[in-house]
């Protein structure tokens, strides 16, 4: 396959782009990540989000530990290609490492950011079980 | 009102957050821009998207020129502090500078980024008419 699509994206000045997750069917936003070419185009070769850890600088196949992968449903790409939509099957209906269905789950109200979405698994569970 | 909702925010290095704009009702993701401070305290204070312009390095009150404003519904952080998603009423029914509903109205298809989405209305238009 030609590598087109991939020149057409708009990499920042550290070779990344920001990508979306959505959930199919529900529309939920679970979290958003970021991509570095290979990442996108693994994403694409592999069905499933592959994103680039910022912290551990190399790249993050979601749900290699919790299990938690997101399959790839489709894909999108902003009007200044800078910014990915993946529509992802979420699962584990569990994105966030928090043990969250979304790692939106702090809502701005009087004035503060209140959790309003409840832990469906602890996160000792979600990452102790492979060790 | 107290200040600290916005010292939890983790500004990247340049003092920006990503923030997703989603349409209430219909959960489609219109479009992604940037925020400093300043910019998200306004868009709280007002009610109304306002965006951090990273190419004009200025604050962009969405919609100030196509009239195309994001009314804010309400407003969500994530698990790492650093991203913000925004439920929004849609004026017009146009996010996208191109005249179409939502910024991501490509989709990769056949190896391709596929325009999938109508121009709701002219570019020409949209600015032409405050001129």
């Amino acid at each position: 396959m030609s590598e087109n699509w991939l020149d057409e994206v708009q990499w920042d000045e550290t070779g990344l782009v920001p990508a979306i997750a959505q959930e199919t069917g529900s529309g939920k936003i679970l979290m958003l990540a970021w991509m570095n070419r290979e990442a996108l185009r693994l994403t694409v070769e592999e069905g499933k989000a592959i994103y680039w850890s910022r912290s551990r600088q190399k790249l993050w196949r979601k749900g290699e530990e919790s299990g938690h992968e997101q399959i790839l449903k489709s894909l999108r790409l902003d009007c200044d290609n800078d910014v990915i939509v993946m529509e992802v099957e979420q699962k584990g209906g569990i994105a966030c490492h928090t043990g969250r269905h979304s790692c939106f789950y702090r809502e701005f109200q009087g004035g503060e950011w209140k959790a309003v979405e409840p832990v469906l698994k602890p996160e000792a569970e979600i990452y102790g079980k492979k060790e």
